[in-house]
């Protein structure tokens, strides 16, 4: 191996000198973590200097941790991993995307949030969920020392099932698994669906938590283009039968950012496809119940051999309430409670009680339909307000959550978020949710967080001063 | 490729023949899923087929979703996963470790636990732990639609470093970052660490869940004998020069299950070991609050960059409040905090507020006092009935939860856990923390509920009728 050349001054030690010139190949990878070096005698005739000068140097850079020896096998190149070192996912993520999922996170709840992904603060039902809260650590049955039960707490899934059989969903109630929320979930069902080296399709475009939660299984991604019809199918077909994805991670009903929902017979087209290719469905129904009048979902139509059902209430109830729940095939909801234990992802009883006082006393249902009913009447204004602006709604608004809007022409996402950001106010640019650059011409919009005057003024005083910022 | 032979009969039309012959070949996998078929033309002149009859068994055989077609490409045995497959880790694990692992958790809390990993449920100060929860659901500073900060709660991390700068830690806040439990600690610390192929030294016995979480990781585990006088270092030498183990995961203070703690000495030649050889280890030290007097943490002798250190407080608080926290590098701290965000490992802050408040208005500390004075007192009692039963106690009893202890000459651990389920009593035997079979004249006795007059009555009985256990 190519060791360092030193030309030897005499303003330092020669000790120190072969020290300074070994530490710098080390640190900047010219001398490669656990390769050999020469044996000392070589070593000492290469840099031309004696045994015993060599030996203190090499004492020291053991003592720096940069080498380390074995008796009897010579001198290695340290391991860096005693300095914890970071894996290969971490080099899969732009770091931008990183900071940005942090971004809207980070900034305190007071500010104006356009573009953020839960109801707002005052519109969800505090009283009831405070006082199921009470309810859940006043009861005598709620264990405090132990850990919650590995499928998840009988009751709850028993309400569960009962919701899930008033979707069209009849399921055995061991079919039923909680999870402590609903990216977890997926990460672990990820773990026990996709291999490393798997091809798996996503909507584009689609939550961003997505792909970056796919990063980590190392899966290949393709994505098709979500449309308001459904799909280019034709497109859909080609892809399924060239790239042979084993799985496709979706949203059938209000799916985020574009609120569309996959009518019967774009379901049905779909699931046809899919099922021909081999290509299993993960379902994320997030936003379901926000649906005014939902069609059916994919795993009601298909079952639950072709689809994996995943629900939670984070978007509904409360973010800080972590319950999530999925709906697989026998087997893997029995490797999934295996998981569960494997990976500590036991879901948190004190939660799972809060959620099943809320389901079965019936104020779930409430809040739900309150829910609804105002985001459809918020959701009516915010998208004309969004017209006036000069926006197109490609999807339109069914209700929900989101409206995905383009820009008034010539408007770039990113800097609009950016502008905003500097005035307080968080904007979900679309380039969040496109993939590979894609999606810089829209937003979405979250209609809870824009049926407010402070908005409509932030985002026009943004948009009128647009090429000012540039 | 090889097709089926078919042997036509009359007795039911070529079409059904050709349909149920390659049904059982791709069941029976003859024909490999993915693989293609010949031609339509080839086919036929191997069956001896007109192109009618086959073209009709074909359709029938992709309406079973056993064959897939592609324009211009051909026909192909479908890819199974369009019902979900497992991935490989359910293979690694043996089926009845995993029901072990659930079986404790699965049994009623009325029963006796002898093996249990958690303080009795009566010890555990129930009134503060309620009261904390019932501040924090009162107080106006609970978002409740809000998720926590990706790193964690900073009031709480604030309290944690100060009661790490108690215990020789000084590390900035940023280098704290809170994870939902210990398991889950460790398997995000895991994914930024481990990279599948790795090697992985633990002890012998250790924690059972440590062998099941490296499992999903793809890394090669060894271990190293866990002894009153640490270990026998020249084999822990030969074992890191040899195996090249870059990580190292173990228990400093009070080890489940033996109840070992590492003497400074102890620790500071282990630490000098796994330096040289470029070992990194990971410290959990979930029981050292339950040492009357612990002796250094290995991450508060060795740093930040040598040790990562991973503690909680459900095994102190209640295994129900789920807040768990890392202490690393800056760097790991950083990607830990990213992995948090992308794999759905964010805390609750309702949690982090209820240990807040028991840590910073005193509770947890008085909590602690007791717990480690009743386990002195009680384990003392527990050393004494194990030796008049017949045990040896190879690593004493210095305090804390758990004392491991030598059965009997002839007992078997698993036969007498066995036998105890039968009775309504959950035992640990030492399979369970041993690896390949190992520990099997071992017992992992818990002190807070072995001090009970039924927990000796069972057990001796159980022990006094064992040859007629076989």
């Amino acid at each position: 191996m190519p060791i360092p050349q030193i030309r030897f001054h005499d303003r330092a030690p020669k000790v120190q000198q072969i020290v300074d010139a070994f530490t710098q190949a080390i640190e900047t990878g010219e001398l490669a973590a656990g390769s050999k070096l020469p044996s000392v005698r070589e070593l000492g005739e290469q840099l031309g200097v004696g045994k015993f000068t060599l030996n203190e140097a090499l004492d020291r850079l053991r003592g720096r941790h940069l080498l380390t020896s074995s008796q009897g096998r010579g001198h290695f190149v340290a391991n860096r991993l005693a300095q914890p070192s970071s894996s290969t996912w971490v080099d899969l993520l732009p770091q931008d995307l990183l900071s940005v999922l942090r971004r809207p996170l980070a900034i305190a709840p007071g500010g104006l949030r356009p573009g953020g992904g839960h109801l707002p603060e005052d519109w969800l039902d505090s009283d009831a969920l405070r006082q199921a809260m009470r309810s859940a650590v006043r009861a005598p049955s709620l264990r405090v020392a132990s850990l919650g039960t590995p499928a998840g707490l009988l009751p709850l899934r028993q309400a569960l099932q009962q919701k899930l059989q008033g979707e069209g969903l009849s399921v055995p109630v061991e079919q039923i698994i909680t999870t402590p929320n609903t990216l977890q979930g997926l990460d672990m069902l990820m773990r026990l669906l996709a291999r490393p080296g798997d091809t798996v399709l996503l909507d584009a475009p689609c939550y961003f938590n997505f792909h970056a939660n796919l990063a980590l299984h190392g899966v290949k991604v393709v994505t098709i283009a979500r449309r308001p019809d459904g799909f280019d199918f034709a497109a859909l077909e080609q892809l399924l039968a060239e790239q042979r994805p084993s799985l496709y991670l979706t949203t059938g009903v209000l799916h985020n950012p574009t609120g569309h929902s996959f009518s019967p017979g774009q379901a049905f087209r779909l699931l046809q496809l899919t099922r021909q290719y081999g290509c299993h469905i993960v379902e994320d129904d997030l936003y379901g119940d926000l649906h005014p009048n939902p069609p059916p979902r994919l795993a009601a139509l298909a079952g639950l051999e072709q689809v994996t059902y995943l629900s939670g209430f984070s978007k509904i109830l409360s973010a800080n309430v972590r319950v999530s729940y999925v709906v697989a095939a026998p087997q893997l909801a029995a490797n999934l409670t295996n998981m569960k234990l494997m990976s500590g992802g036991i879901t948190s009883e004190l939660f799972e009680q809060i959620v099943y006082r809320l389901l079965s006393e019936g104020s779930y249902a409430r809040h739900r339909k309150r829910m609804v009913q105002r985001l459809l009447e918020a959701g009516g204004r915010v998208e004309q307000w969004l017209r006036r602006c000069g926006c197109e709604l490609p999807m339109g608004f069914e209700g929900g959550m989101f409206i995905w809007a383009r820009l008034p022409a010539g408007v770039n996402g990113e800097r609009l978020a950016e502008a905003g950001l500097k005035r307080g106010m968080v904007l979900a640019p679309g380039a969040l949710f496109g993939y590979e650059g894609g999606m810089r011409d829209f937003m979405r919009f979250n209609v809870g967080h824009c049926d407010d005057f402070r908005v409509w003024e932030g985002v026009e005083g943004l948009l009128s001063t647009y090429p000012l910022l540039r």
